[in-house]
């Protein structure tokens, strides 16, 4: 353990853009700026780690620092295990996280191989060196919880044009988790003009947010946090409140006082049942009870859940509006006895499939300079790129104001096929000219249109019932490998637990030179092409009109070539 | 359904040898002389096909006919997705079979998923364009029986020099399942000079053997069997004796009746239950009966293989030479509710590891000219590469004496790492020079030491108990499609059912250009380092001397650069 901060600057460690990238980023992702547990490695998601061990660690930034422009880094779960000759199209690195073969695919084989020394919990962009700290969630709630104002103020039957511009004021939002990434749900509900209440068991991690300015105000009690955001709701003034207390109790409680709550979700890390805590278990006792009897912890952590699942049934059967978010705590309450679990819906299928079929998702980029002008220069870029696009335009701007950036500064937004590459290939000229003072990573979250299989999240409900099929996360990988990325890889388990997803990343570094821009021009436009192309195979028009306006080959759509 | 036959000679199909390469291969797979029933595009082991439907394969020819050098397509479990922009060194083809996240991942999910045509079983080789025949099995079959020729020798008390030119002239093995991969097993025992008693339900499988020269005689008379393989193994003869009956049956019969047999294994498609048929079902019902209740069918196919395997693990008892090869019969006989099922290993551990520590594992190559003469060439080629490898030298003879081509002319043989880019590098040249009249093909076996975790089969019983960790496979498919492979593919479950295998192959073409040389040192090279790199890493000594003797970058190796 000790604390771990990327270089900033133009002096390099490695032996060139190509390795410093990988190099810096994964420093980033354990900056203690960045990080949930940087001494344990985790970044986020409860156990989610960026190298498996100190050791491995060291090698890694070792390896890194001499590894030549033809040959590539293989990293099994957080551990360098091999280096090979190459080619300087072929990524710099090269991972596998947590992958597991199907039968043996549940959380008590992984713990054993854990305990060997043999594997880690990789999460989505932590063991794959692209996690940005909150912001990189915060785009993604904010994109989601913009929807839902839409959708309700549909429901409220305001015209198609006026819901477009409706936002959350005068609602309020109950969640669960103000962690890593739940932590951005506050925020997000406030730019979109909400009131929130998020209950977290563990207070320095409210606090954590109130100091960053993702939460406004929190509390331990709660009549007094009953009383602010009712306050707030009636004045339609945004204002996001933390309470103190175990969601497994204080949902049911705020149910049976018939708050008038309007939406209702949750981010604690239900994924991984060591990571919620069960009523009745002290902060404190946690990590240890968790440790010593993780059969038993976890028998109790489901049996919360389905308490705090059932009160959000009830809150659905009393008219609000209420989602899973992708933390899989309908599959462990359905797993701690509840059979209603899955009688509300993902996100995914409820609101960001639409983006999905254009292959739109979370495109995010770092400064490897650590200048946060880098940046304000790249979101002056985008507004150019894409004047027409008022939605980006806010967002863009109110992050501008309103993130403070952690580790190294970086920008977040949602950008689709053939769109993508337009940014890519300014920045790699703005780094080219001078205009920026360094390069950029550029990469994207696991959440995504063409690189995940998750029949929970990302994959729930799909049109041709092809949720579990992995071949396509693999297909992404192996695309991203053959297109030019500086790395790739590809995880098991992120985001809903092990044996429930197969996803894959990429990250590409803008160095400004005319090779990098080739790579851009293809991995840019392939690895959301992947996305289109995936939603056209399980047959959404849209992504069929998509495909077909923006020049997609599928060999087998009617009509094609 | 028609028949398809890859074309011949120099005349090209597609816009150059790196795509006419897999389109010859593809029809290769497809050939009634190779494929076990083509017309449902099936080319091996039950269910292993090719491509999706006829239309999918329509349109993969299509696209191959037209593909660029520097695009790729992606086939979704043999169904062309999509065609994208990438570069000369990326892979033409990139495949994902089968695939499935692991809380989905059994054969009634598989099944549902088939059944809306939204997947196929991709098995090893066939859904990867590189099954080519029976032989491409005989060459591991025969450096198994080998292997088992050594191990009874030196139980006997002979020396190690004597014990290392031992043969199994005098013993007698029993095996059930003579399809297209079990069909060289009589073969593979009599070129060791042992007799063979194989049992099969199906005449038709035994009489194809027959017609083909590996297997000797066939009999449907239990009597007549016993009498002709004893006289065989009382002489020291040679003889392969096939037997029409149900392995269930026969196996407890023989064990009942004290047939004095040394070696017992089993090679029916047992990973598929619906491929195995149970006692008291005949063959013409077997397909109907299957498909109209997969559950009952699977139920009794299991109770059978339990009696099955009871009488191997009795034959254990007594003292025999008892192995499970490759085919989850121990697996599924113990879900029939057989306790014992586990006591026999499986081949791999047996015999095999010990191959795999150093990257060995089955190399093969196809002359893509369709004629003879060029593998007769590369035969020469490679003993002159190998003139101190006696063991090598004797298998190559003996194939090209009795080994009778399927499809393409094709061979195979074991190399290891820091050998096989020999041999590809001098195919090269000689494509170059004219000296072989076309490309090859050049690829191997999803049985590999580097590429497969298959708790079951290729990684069970690993020295760290890393069985089922599934990273290695897939940094191996990243790793050949950065390092020039022609094609890539990622399977799951061939070999020994879904759930429980994952493996990655790769094919490259060598066209005789400086290319493809520069490829060649590269993916035949880095391929069969993955396996020793896995090796090292599990901690088996011998691997960690080849990687110290032969060059391999490990970063963790303790005094590694
Ligand atoms: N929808 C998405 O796109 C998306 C994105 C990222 C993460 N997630 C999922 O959201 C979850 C949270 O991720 P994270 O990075 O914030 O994890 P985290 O571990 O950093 O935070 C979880 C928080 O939940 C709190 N918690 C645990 N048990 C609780 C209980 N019983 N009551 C109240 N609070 C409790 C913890 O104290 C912690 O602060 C994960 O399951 C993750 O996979 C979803
Ligand atoms: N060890 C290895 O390296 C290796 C390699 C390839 C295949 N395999 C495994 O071997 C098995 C066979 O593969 P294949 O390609 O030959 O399959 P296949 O389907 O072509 O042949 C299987 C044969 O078993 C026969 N059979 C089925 N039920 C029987 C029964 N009850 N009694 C007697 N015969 C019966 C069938 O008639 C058929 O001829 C598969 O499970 C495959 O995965 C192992």
């Amino acid at each position: 353990p000790r604390p771990v901060r990327a270089a900033r600057g133009t002096t390099l460690s490695a032996k060139s853009w190509q390795t410093e990238g990988p190099l810096r980023m994964l420093m980033n992702n354990l900056d203690p700026e960045v990080a949930e547990h940087p001494d344990e490695l985790v970044v986020y998601g409860g156990t989610g780690k960026a190298a498996r061990s100190w050791e491995a660690y060291d090698a890694i930034v070792r390896t890194l620092e001499t590894l030549e422009s033809d040959e590539t880094l293989l990293v099994q779960s957080g551990k360098p295990v091999g280096v090979f000759r190459t080619h300087e199209w072929a990524p710099r690195v090269l991972i596998a996280n947590s992958n597991l073969v199907g039968d043996w695919a549940n959380w008590p084989e992984f713990r054993r191989l854990e305990a060997l020394g043999l594997t880690m919990y990789g999460q989505m962009t932590a063991g794959s060196w692209i996690y940005i700290g909150t912001q990189g969630i915060l785009q993604g709630t904010y994109e989601t919880f913009a929807a839902i104002g839409v959708k309700l103020a549909t429901a409220r039957g305001l015209s198609a044009a006026d819901a477009a511009n409706a936002s959350l004021a005068g609602t309020l939002t109950l969640t669960g988790g103000c962690g890593g990434m739940g932590g951005a749900q506050p925020l997000a509900v406030t730019m979109n003009e909400g009131v929130v209440l998020i209950v977290d068991v563990d207070a320095t991690r409210l606090a954590r947010r109130v100091s960053k300015g993702y939460l406004d105000e929190m509390t331990d009690d709660i009549d007094d946090a009953i009383a602010r955001v009712l306050a707030a709701k009636a004045e339609g003034r945004a204002l996001s409140v933390g309470l103190v207390g175990n969601a497994a109790t204080v949902f049911p409680e705020l149910l049976a006082r018939q708050v008038p709550i309007d939406i209702v979700t949750d981010q604690t890390s239900a994924h991984d049942p060591l990571s919620y805590l069960p009523e009745g278990v002290s902060v404190e006792e946690w990590r240890e009870l968790a440790a010593s009897d993780p059969e038993g912890f976890t028998e109790r952590a489901r049996a919360s859940m389905a308490k705090q699942v059932k009160a959000m049934v009830e809150f659905q059967d009393a008219g609000a509006e209420v989602f899973d978010y992708g933390n899989s705590i309908r599959a462990e309450a359905k797993l701690g006895g509840y059979e209603r679990a899955f009688e509300f819906p993902g996100f995914v299928p409820a609101y960001i499939r639409p983006l999905f079929a254009e292959g739109k998702g979370p495109f995010r980029w770092a400064a490897l300079s650590g200048d946060p002008a880098d940046i304000a220069a790249t979101d002056r870029a985008i507004l150019e790129l894409f004047p027409e696009d008022e939605h980006l335009r806010r967002w863009i701007t109110a992050a501008g104001e309103k993130v403070h950036f952690e580790g190294l500064p970086a920008r977040i937004c949602w950008l689709g096929y053939k769109e993508r590459h337009l940014a890519g290939l300014k920045f790699n000229e703005m780094v080219a000219s001078g205009e920026l003072s360094a390069p950029l990573a550029i990469g994207r979250d696991h959440l995504d249109s063409g690189s995940v299989a998750s029949p929970y999240r990302e994959t729930e409900a799909m049109a041709d019932g092809s949720d579990a099929i992995a071949d396509w996360p693999l297909l992404n990988a192996l695309l991203n490998t053959a297109s030019g990325a500086t790395w790739v890889s590809i995880h098991h388990g992120g985001g809903v637990g092990i044996g429930r997803s197969i996803h894959a990343g990429q990250v590409i570094v803008a160095d400004g030179t005319p090779l990098a821009a080739e790579k851009i021009a293809r991995v840019l436009v392939n690895d959301p092409g992947t996305g289109v192309m995936r939603h056209v195979d399980a047959g959404y028009p849209r992504a069929v009109e998509v495909a077909r306006e923006r020049g997609l080959r599928v060999p087998m759509l009617p009509d094609a070539d």
